[in-house]
């Protein structure tokens, strides 16, 4: 009895906290996860691999996906005897397997040759009482006929630890510093989920050039700015602005040739009938496609669905642009210094579990603006852990980045901007944050992270930041004032907690201590009570229960 | 007033008849006809063309259409300056002019890498107030500067003529035979409307292609069978069954590899999705498709659309390979004798223009129906001038053609036929038909093409006429009592005018003579007068009311 409550409570509270996507087929992977590193070696990795320009690295990533077939895989086999049939076809640069609703491997190979080689000899699956649609993508299912031959496969994780591993986890570490490293290692997207969300992306490109040629598709947002968390949406984003580029349409003599096409009345109909008609086609052809959405009187027209095989829920536009250069640089912030990575994630945690953010839209803080807000404190301290935009665009040199009329320049290259004078150690600098924030006036100031220092705020939004691009729009427009209440609330009591577990580090063995403390509820949750009325209490509280429940079981044993 | 009158009387007309679906622009070409030529002439053409095999003229006719482009063209431009503009892209093999909404021209190059050349320098149009869906097909506009530099332009006539221009060419022909001989001459397909059909069908081709490589779009039913009119509808068949059969899928060592595909209920379902998805395809990126509309319940699930620039209405079905085959069976018989195209087009535009078939379904005689009666007459004469479906199975040797358990086995080559024995006049034909089905025994006899006899009526229909491959359905079920009285009387009348007509050569300069007397209204316009109420009267009526009219407009000049 009492274990079947335990795991009604953490499947509530991973519901709760978003934190995990996929089934829990995928969570019991998570043994075979070889990407399992120390802090420190991961901290060492990533920069190492940052150094690459964001456009490179996106290039780099899209040769890949290329080249990369997903295939779906027997239940029982035998790895060798697999990648001994896939080599028929050619050399095979890298591959993994990952569970979602069964067994998957992406594989890639070194040419694509290989790929063409691979579908001649793939057949259209029939059988008396099935009909298939038979649209031939680089999605495969490979069936053995010998089920005995088996060994055991290593699957790699493609989503987050739930909460409460996590949790457990933490309590593990040395200090606070490993502790919120530990979080950004488990949490972060891996080199081999980035790899399988390029695959989503080049097999949506797929059935986007099958009409538009020179179409791009390319994920942008989490996927790619280097905040992204394990089990995060895909986004996507269509790129028809090369159409028309490739001919000068010159006049030969006395005629000039054009394309008879189809008048409509604005670029937005445009955007709405192509996305139209890739969704009718994802949704009618596309295999593991499913629960397709066309949502495209919003503001930004968007096809959303989910891609089973992969295990991602995905959200494709088309006209977006500022949205792929704000991944940019993020990507430049998050690879500049590993302390910011590491404390947005920590602290993004820390808003997710005490309902501050949410998945769901609506009056709460977003993660976007939580990240501004470290972004903007990290560019506050003295000396700044990070520069400011307005530094960034100076380093730019004369490359303009312009955007339907805003500025979007910024330097690319991460080996021109100077490293950091400031050396704070992250504990101090979270501690720091929710101070910061604690005692901050939001009813004066704005946060701008273009010139990293406060403003005047031009309305009267409760939380006030200047979208760094598009200058005249707040980013947190959404936030209401009990929100924000909470915020800082959540944010005082959370720096006095933090404070009190650097001090008394020798009560560790008895409690879920440091980063773990500050994920457990606290008094702010009264606040607002009146307006949720009965809010089946935020993450954190079921955390406590949790582990209060654990520490029964194990006494019991 | 009166030329007013006129007009109002030929446009009803026209529209009453549906004898013309382009546009008055296309009408006003007829002059330009080059391809007016004698009936003997025609005949003789014809025959010579005639001896190739219903498959090897498809694959001629495919490969000109793959090679070709459809350009909107400047209202005023020099066609030597156009020519020499298009043949710096490679040699042409072909081309014509058509008005439709414009001027318009079909140029088939030579070779397919001059579309690609032509292609790469033509332009996506751009204005500032103009947004277009950036699809490129093989249509194209050419633009040109001045204006002045004009020459004429020779456009070929791509619809029938009217039915009072007809009956006007009809009149001065020198007996009944070349009566029939003009009718078929003006209303037949022409080479280069049959090319401007199968580029429409390959520019759809290309749409289906994008998605499924294999598939294959091929024009069916009166386009290809010899019997089309100009301007009868387009019926496309998108053929999916080659997919999936290029690949053995043997299984290499343990594994078989097959494709991830999306399962469905069934085979119908399979079609209706993937006619759903190109119909938005047309619908929304289509330049020139208007009119798009789904009909996915039908029994046979179809898209129609407005193919405007081509001046067709469209129907794309799949999975309707029987009606693949019917139309090679009556291309078969059209073309092995003459007699029978002549003697089914001056039937046909009898019974149209008397209300016994229509454009609308319904309870009429459709002209399907009529062609069989017309074999079936043709096959009952002694000697037989066609020889029965049986003997052209006989024919076939072992090759056998099974449709879902049908047998649809019938000789392909012509030459192998022997030649027919009958050689009566097509006046004596026409007549006798008439007089046959006048005092045909319908309520005890059905008609069998395949046999060449009565056969004992199954059911109680009206019209008994046996599918010739599904030879349990009755090709005639929708046609009531009513209409078949209708027939009746209409044939015995006319047979009686004829008649008269042959006996009475003299007074031919007074009226309308010959088979245009057939064309004017009769007796038998009564029947069925209480069901019908006040339905505006036949096309024949209102053609004797014009004659008159053009008469006293004679007088009075």
């Amino acid at each position: 009895m009492r274990g079947a409550a335990i795991s009604t409570v953490m499947a509530s509270c991973m519901k709760m906290c978003s934190l995990t996507r996929v089934t829990n087929r995928a969570v019991s992977t998570l043994g075979g996860n070889k990407l399992k590193v120390s802090a420190e070696e991961a901290t060492v990795a990533d920069q190492e691999v940052t150094r690459k320009s964001f456009t490179d690295l996106q290039r780099e990533r899209h040769k890949q996906a290329n080249l990369s077939v997903l295939i779906s895989c027997p239940p029982y086999f035998n790895e060798n005897k697999f990648m001994k049939y896939l080599s028929q076809h050619g050399k095979v640069a890298n591959h993994f397997f990952y569970e979602s609703y069964g067994t998957h491997a992406v594989v890639e190979f070194v040419e694509r040759e290989s790929i063409d080689s691979l579908r001649a000899a793939t057949r259209v699956p029939h059988g008396d009482d099935e009909c298939v649609v038979p649209f031939k993508s680089r999605l495969l299912t490979l069936k053995s006929d010998r089920a005995l031959d088996r060994t055991s496969i290593q699957c790699l994780r493609q989503s987050a630890v739930p909460i409460n591993e996590l949790i457990q986890k933490l309590c593990k570490a040395q200090d606070i510093n490993e502790q919120v490293y530990t979080l950004l290692d488990e949490y972060q997207l891996t080199d081999e989920n980035i790899r399988l969300r390029f695959l989503v992306s080049s097999l949506i490109k797929d059935v986007a050039t099958a009409y538009f040629p020179e179409a791009t598709v390319d994920p942008f947002g989490s996927t790619v700015n280097s905040f992204g968390k394990l089990g995060c949406d895909l986004d996507l984003f269509l790129d028809l602005d090369n159409i028309g580029k490739s001919s000068t349409g010159k006049a030969a003599g006395s005629f000039t040739s054009e394309y008879l096409m189809k008048h409509v009345p604005s670029g937005r109909v445009v955007t709405q009938r192509i996305l139209s008609v890739i969704s009718e086609c994802i949704d009618n052809f596309g295999p593991g496609c499913t629960g397709v959405q066309k949502i495209l009187n919003a503001r930004c027209p968007l096809v959303r669905f989910t891609h089973q095989p992969a295990g991602l829920q995905c959200d494709l536009t088309s006209d977006n642009r500022i949205a792929l250069r704000s991944s940019e640089l993020l990507y430049i912030y998050g690879n500049y210094d590993n302390r910011v990575r590491a404390l947005v994630f920590a602290l993004r945690c820390w808003a997710r579990v005490h309902g501050i953010t949410s998945a769901i839209p609506g009056a709460w803080i977003t993660n976007f603006s939580l990240t501004m807000m470290v972004l903007f404190f990290l560019q506050k301290r003295n000396p700044p852990v990070i520069p400011t935009l307005d530094q960034l665009k100076s380093l730019a040199g004369k490359d303009k980045f312009i955007v339907d009329g805003n500025d979007c320049t910024f330097v690319s290259d991460l080996n021109k901007i100077p490293p950091s004078k400031n050396s704070e150690s992250i504990d101090v600098l979270l501690c720091d944050f929710l101070e910061f924030y604690g005692n901050f006036d939001f009813i004066k100031n704005g946060i701008n992270i273009r010139k990293g220092k406060e403003q005047n705020k031009p309305d009267s939004s409760p939380l006030y930041i200047q979208n760094p691009f598009e200058q005249t729009l707040n980013v947190s427009r959404n936030v209401n004032h009990s929100q924000l209440e909470r915020f800082i609330a959540l944010a005082r009591e959370s720096a006095w907690v933090l404070q009190e577990q650097r001090n008394h580090s020798s009560e560790r063995d008895k409690q879920a201590w440091g980063l773990a403390a500050v994920f457990l509820p606290s008094v702010s949750q009264g606040f607002g009570k009146g307006k949720r009325k009965k809010r089946k209490g935020f993450a954190s509280e079921r955390i406590k229960g949790l582990l209060e429940s654990l520490k029964n079981t194990d006494k019991a044993r």
